[in-house]
C-alpha cells in the first residue's frame, strides 16, 4: 500500500504510508497527545522479543540473535515507511510518477540502557555506534536500487521520537532526497572551473575566521554555518577532504567522530538545557548509483552531520517559502557553546 | 543588525534576525513557553495605539488613521525581519554573500473583533481581506528592489502564530524565496517543449479523476495534492490560467475565491476539531524584476494557495532531507473534507 509519488513540478518524491486502519478523524487528536512512558521498552535489553528480528547486532561471539548480552543492535522497524518485500515497480497515473514503497527502514538501537542517551555513552560506545551505521549503510548499497541511506537521530518527542530509548533509524530509498541531491548540484556547479569542494573552501574560511567554531579535534570540525536557518544548527565535517561517511574506517578516525559528536551534543545540552534534537548524516549516494552527477562526486561532494536542535517554531513563512528567518546569529551561538567546557 | 545571507552550497537566502537583547540561554527556555491570553492586545479595535503607526486602512472616509472604525488595518510588524529604512546593500565576506536586511514585514489585521477567526468571516469580510493582500503587494511591487512578496497565515501557537487575533502577514524581499524559486524552475521547464502550464495539466487530471478534490465552486478549485507533504494538506487554484494573485479584481472573482478559501477552512475545521494551519499564497514575482524566468512566467506559472494543517510532528528526516512521509493518503484526506456539508 506504502507508494513514492513524485511532485510534478517540483520533482521530489512523497513517500505516502497511511497507518493502518487510522481514520481520518484520528488526525484531530494527534496534536494533544502526550507521550507516555511506556511500562515495557521494546528497546531494553530483555525484551528482544518485542521487536521483529533483529538485522545485526555486535554480540558476544557465541550468544544467540534476539537475546540479551548485545551492545548495539538493528532491527526493522516496526512501522516501516519502505520495505524491500515488494519488487521496485514504477509506473504512470496520467501525467503523475509512482513507485512502489520500495526501501528499508531500520532502527539501530544505540546501547542496551534506556537512560544512556548519546551525550552519556562514552566515546567508545558511540564508535560502535557509528561503525554500525558505516555498516548497515555498505550492505544496504549492494542493492543497486537503493540509491540513498538517510541515517538520522531524532531526540526527544518534539524532534520526531516516539521512544524514549535512545535509538538512531536509517531509510534507504530508491531516489536521492532533494536536500542532498541539492547538494551534490551545488557542490558540482562550484567544482565547475575551480576544481575545489565548496566545504573544503568552507572548512578554510571558518578555521581562518574562527568565529563560528563550536570544537574541532585532530580530524574533525564543528560549527554554526554562515546562513544558518536554524539557532545552534551545527555542521560537523571532517577536515581532510572526503565524500563518503563509510571509507574512513580505522579506529582513530571513527573516535574522533565520535568524540566530536559527543563533545558538540554536550556543549549544547549544557548552553540549552538538554534540548530536543535531530540530526542527519549527509553522505554520497550509493556508488553503483551516481548517474546523473557526474564521475566526480567523490571530489566535489563532502560528507558531514546537520545537527539541528528543536528550539523555535517554524511558522507559514518557511513551510511554505522554504525561506527560514533565524533570530539568532551563528557566531553568538558558536560562541556561547565553545565556553562550555566538557569534561 | 538584521540581514541576508546566502548559502553557498544550495543558494538559498536566509534571514539572521537577532531578537535585541536576547541571550543566547533564553532558547533553552523557549521550548517550555505557553502562550499566555495578553491582557490588553494590541491588534483589537480601539487599541490602534499600541501598534506602529497604520499603513493602510479600510475605514470610512473622513476617519483618521489609527482610530476606531477600520475593517481591515495593515501596520508594520513590531519585530521586522526586514525593514526598508536601511538602503540595499550586497556585499561579499570571504567565499559569502551577505545583503542588508532590506524588505518589509506587514501585519494585515483581518478585523477588528478579536474572536472572528477566518472561518467565522462572511465572505464579504474575507473579500477585503483578499483585496487589501492585492493592493499591499501592487504598492510594495513599485520598489523594483523587491522581487518578492510573500503573504501567508499562522493560525494558532504551533502554527507560528504569537497573538490570537485574527492576522496575516506578508514579508516582502529582496530575493525570490527557495520554493516559489522552484515553482518557477519547474513550471518553465514544463511549459518548455509543451506549451502548457504544469498546473493546468494538474487541475485538468484533477478535475477528470475526482478522488482529490475538496472543493469546487465557478472559478476555483481546492484538493489535496498528488504528492502531499502533509496530511490534510490542500492546493487552491483558480480553474482559468492565471499567474499572478493580484490581477483577477473583480468583485465576483473576489468573492468566489474568499467563498472557496472560507470553506476549505471551515472543512478543515469540521473534520479536524479546529486544527491550527498555515497557508501561503504563491504567486508570480514583482513583473519588474523577473529576469531569469524569462518572458513566458505568465503563460508558465500559475497562482494558487496552500494550505497546511499542522497535525503531525516534523522529524529528522524531514528537516535534514527535505523528503517527507505523509501518513495519510490525500485521497482519503479530501474523501473526509469533501463530506462534511458547510452551510
Amino acid at each position: 500500500m506504502n507508494e513514492l509519488r513524485k511532485d510534478p513540478i517540483l520533482g521530489n518524491w512523497v513517500i505516502i504510508s497511511p497507518e493502518r486502519g487510522k481514520r481520518p478523524q484520528a488526525y484531530a487528536q494527534l496534536q494533544r497527545v502526550i507521550k507516555k512512558k511506556e511500562t515495557v521498552c521494546p528497546l531494553c535489553s530483555g525484551n528482544e522479543s518485542l521487536t521483529p528480528p533483529e538485522i545485526y547486532a555486535l554480540r558476544p561471539k557465541r550468544s544467540k540473535p534476539d537475546t540479551k548480552g548485545w551492545g548495539v543492535r538493528v532491527v526493522p522497524n516496526r512501522f516501516p515507511a519502505l520495505g524491500r518485500k515488494k519488487e521496485l515497480v514504477r509506473k504512470r497515473l496520467g501525467m503523475f510518477d509512482v513507485m512502489s514503497g520500495f526501501g528499508a527502514h531500520e532502527v539501530i538501537i544505540e546501547t542496551p540502557e534506556h537512560d544512556k542517551n548519546l551525550k552519556d555513552q562514552s566515546v567508545k560506545e558511540l564508535s560502535k555506534v557509528l561503525k554500525t551505521f558505516q555498516y548497515r549503510i555498505e550492505e544496504l548499497y549492494k542493492d543497486k536500487h537503493l540509491h540513498y541511506c538517510l541515517v538520522f537521530k531524532n531526540e526527544g518527542w518534539e524532534a520526531g521520537a516516539s521512544l524514549e530509548h535512545p535509538h538512531s533509524q536509517l531509510i534507504a530509498t530508491p531516489v536521492i532526497p532533494k536536500r542532498i541531491k541539492e547538494e551534490l548540484v551545488g557542490s558540482r556547479n562550484y567544482f565547475k572551473g575551480r576544481k575545489r569542494c565548496v566545504y573544503c573552501d568552507i572548512l578554510s574560511q571558518e578555521r581562518k575566521n574562527g568565529e563560528r567554531i563550536v570544537y574541532e579535534n585532530k580530524e574533525y570540525l564543528a560549527f554554526c554555518p554562515f546562513a544558518s536557518r536554524f539557532p545552534f544548527e551545527i555542521w560537523l565535517l571532517p577536515k581532510k577532504h572526503n565524500a563518503d561517511f563509510c571509507s574512513r574506517t580505522t579506529k582513530e578516525s571513527i573516535s574522533l567522530l565520535a568524540d566530536a559528536l559527543r563533545t558538540t551534543i554536550q556543549k549544547l545540552a549544557q548552553a540549552l538545557d538538554n534540548p530536543q534534537y535531530n540530526y542527519v548524516i549527509h553522505t554520497a549516494p550509493n556508488p553503483i548509483s551516481r548517474h546523473g552527477y557526474g564521475k566526480n562526486i567523490d571530489r566535489n561532494f563532502h560528507w558531514h552531520i546537520e545537527i539541528i536542535p528543536r528550539l523555535t517554531r517554524v511558522a507559514g513563512f518557511e513551510w511554505g517559502a522554504d525561506f527560514y528567518i533565524n533570530p539568532m546569529a551563528p557566531e553568538e551561538a558558536a560562541r556561547s557553546l565553545r565556553e562550555k567546557e566538557i569534561r
